[in-house]
């Protein structure tokens, strides 16, 4: 194969755990999810993948599990880029509500929507928000353009930028590259990479922890359309439960 | 003041508490070191800093320290640049050693020359030996020219490259820098900025875990000389039973 890119969603959160919409908000892992973290690590150096780079978030919860996940696998030398358009999607104002209880406010359409539809985002986060990333100097640089609420497409346009100049450069110059993210930044560059339409999207979930290989071709296309879990059994099994989330 | 940087030693390691010369032997922290580790993060807070960016070796004790810290301060997403030059001096052919064993076996005039002597390397380690760095991909850019030991002033030779082109660029965009090494690329670094003759060197030791921050004015000297340790009183212990080490 030409190049090598590793995808790693976050272990679980003490959100996840909670079952609260997260986005922007620093969460960090439970010990489930630094367990998670670790085994992704050994999942590396069991399937003889040794990473060059590492690209990461500005949430704790994606880069600790690239510290923990590169700890296990003795690569924590690496070099590592991080970058806000690796974050996770902003959920708007949806950030720091249960998900069960949005469900019962909005009702099942709208909950669908904000979460699952590929261009309504939810309604914007207030800058008077706790959760509000107003003022944090890690965003800093973006000024007023800080979201204060996405849809995917949203993501995937943010995303792409860093995906081009960054990452892609990266692979070129012959790097195994390991990208430790989040569920719906993950969903944005699967999206792009397998050329899964608007509407397919929907339905695709990533497990945690458990590290995604693309190898692609010179055009940057998968050999393997989806990709190929570490663990694949461990996947199918996770999947199942990420796409039952907020059902109690 | 104009630039401010901070300066942390890594917490105790595995073989600084089984008294065993160490160098770019990539060993662990002990629980101790990992304790000291988010304590040096606390004493950040504490004293209102907060740095920008973060500097360290390739050698996982350092990079640990750092990352423990930063969890403990909040600051995990702050860029991070990894390099050798900030690696711990290489010991050459005393890297796993018994320090006290060596003191025996030599004598206490070659012991205290090869550890603190300004010019003067132990012997070179072996390219067969188990710690030897040959292979290791961390180091493939170095190719043959990786260091087989090192006395301090070859430590400070190549560390200077890095200070002057990567860390004082640094410093002079503004940023608040956290540079997480060695006792010795750390000392370099001391001399240096002190301008301590290649003399009184020898007597200058460095705690592990305890920030040591400079402020310097336009021409990168020291307002006050030899820094100031967050923790002055942990620091004086501390450097107490770094000075008595190898020492039954």
């Amino acid at each position: 194969m030409t190049y090598t890119l590793i995808l790693l969603r976050h272990g679980q959160s003490d959100w996840n755990e909670k079952n609260l919409f997260t986005g922007w908000v620093d969460v960090d892992l439970t010990e489930q999810g630094r367990t998670e973290a670790k085994r992704g690590g050994e999942l590396l150096i069991e399937a003889g993948l040794r990473p060059d780079v590492l690209h990461t978030s500005l949430l704790k919860r994606a880069i600790t599990t690239a510290n923990l996940a590169l700890e296990s696998a003795d690569l924590l030398w690496i070099p590592v880029k991080r970058d806000w358009r690796l974050n996770e999607r902003h959920y708007g104002a949806l950030q720091g509500k249960n998900k069960a209880e949005t469900l019962e406010e909005f009702g099942e359409e709208k909950f669908m929507e904000w979460r699952r539809s590929y261009d309504t985002p939810p309604p914007p986060l207030d800058d008077s928000s706790e959760f509000s990333q107003i003022g944090d100097p890690r965003y800093a640089d973006l000024g007023d353009d800080a979201p204060r609420t996405e849809c995917l497409k949203d993501v995937l346009e943010r995303m792409l930028p860093y995906w081009e100049s960054e990452i892609k450069a990266d692979l070129v110059a012959g790097r195994t590259v390991l990208v430790a993210a989040h569920g719906n930044s993950l969903r944005a560059l699967v999206k792009h990479l397998d050329g899964i339409s608007d509407e397919d999207i929907a339905g695709l979930n990533i497990p945690t922890g458990i590290p995604l290989l693309y190898e692609l071709d010179e055009d940057f296309k998968p050999a393997v359309a989806g990709g190929k879990y570490l663990d694949p059994e461990a996947a199918a099994e996770a999947v199942k439960a990420v796409a039952s989330q907020g059902r109690k």
